[in-house]
């Protein structure tokens, strides 16, 4: 499976692609950071970014794109900033029907280090030594993006059962209540 | 000139055409509301929203659109959502060249009654008045829209030819500096 990663944000935006087999092993297609100027106007530099993961798509063709979640950060202009840029990576993987999954940051340190408090330090050396780079993915942004997708790979087989078995027990619970609306129906008529 | 607003948001997202010309008159070209199901993945929702947004630019062409623009909300969790949708409507317009501008709430309550500060009710009826609706557009989020586009027809003539005379003095300091520099180049081979 060939997973990219996108670390979202209007000033730098990581892009990753990984490959993954059914263990553990995992290999580094791509990597790269888009960088939009920030004294461009808002919408064009969305447009950039958008316009870039269009190219990776079509390039690349992985089968599902793993964004970074963001909850919240210390300035709130940025914060907005990276929730758009996740919004345009996630529309344009979208409109190709590919699954995109959110990942918080620290499920992707835990996935990637152990640790989900681990620094970038930490997730750059992890990333590094998981997909065997011959020299450290830099600015930070990229080593996050190829942990996205490494997070994503390894996940994703549990994310998808854990879906599956709720989905199976929510179905099994309606059945259930169901026939006990049958049985009681059934109960208020020999009642009667 | 005919404007798109925008009043982004994954759960309601309001949109209204307004056609504005050299006064203050306008008027009310549409209004809608498009709702995505909160049990939606959230790229899915933000692709409808991406289409709607498309099909409105094709149906009406506006000449411009106006968003709102988010900084900060009680819950991270809704701020984030409509961030990235007002993401993919930028880029819907970016996508079309069409000028894209961010407006504050605050701009938009300003400019359409007289007061920052003013409440969704007061929007609302403001709105009516202006457009002279047969009925309050409903929800909010409509209304919102609308007093949007307004705010853009009546600010854009202002912020255009503040940004032209920004950039007018700009030029004139950079032209000042350089004969500056010059000047003092010129001191220093005639005391040589």
């Amino acid at each position: 499976m060939r997973v990219l990663g996108v670390d979202p944000g209007l000033t730098r935006c990581g892009l990753g692609v990984v490959d993954g087999g059914s263990g553990r092993a995992v290999s580094c297609v791509a990597v790269d950071v888009v960088r939009t100027p920030a004294d461009a106007a808002l919408a064009s530099r969305l447009l950039r970014i958008a316009d870039a993961v269009e190219e990776w798509l079509d390039r690349y063709r992985p089968e599902a794109v793993a964004v970074e979640r963001v909850f919240s950060q210390h300035n709130v202009r940025t914060a907005m900033g990276t929730a758009q840029a996740g919004g345009v990576v996630a529309l344009g993987a979208a409109r190709r029907g590919l699954p995109v999954v959110f990942h918080t940051p620290s499920e992707m340190k835990a996935a990637v280090t152990g640790s989900g408090r681990a620094d970038k330090a930490q997730v750059t050396d992890m990333v590094t030594r998981l997909l065997g780079l011959p020299e450290k993915p830099s600015p930070a942004d990229a080593a996050d993006a190829l942990g996205l997708a490494i997070c994503h790979l390894w996940r994703e087989p549990m994310r998808a059962r854990l879906a599956e078995a709720e989905a199976r027990a929510a179905e099994l619970a309606k059945k259930h209540r169901a026939r006990l609306a049958a049985a009681a129906k059934q109960a208020k008529g020999a009642a009667r």
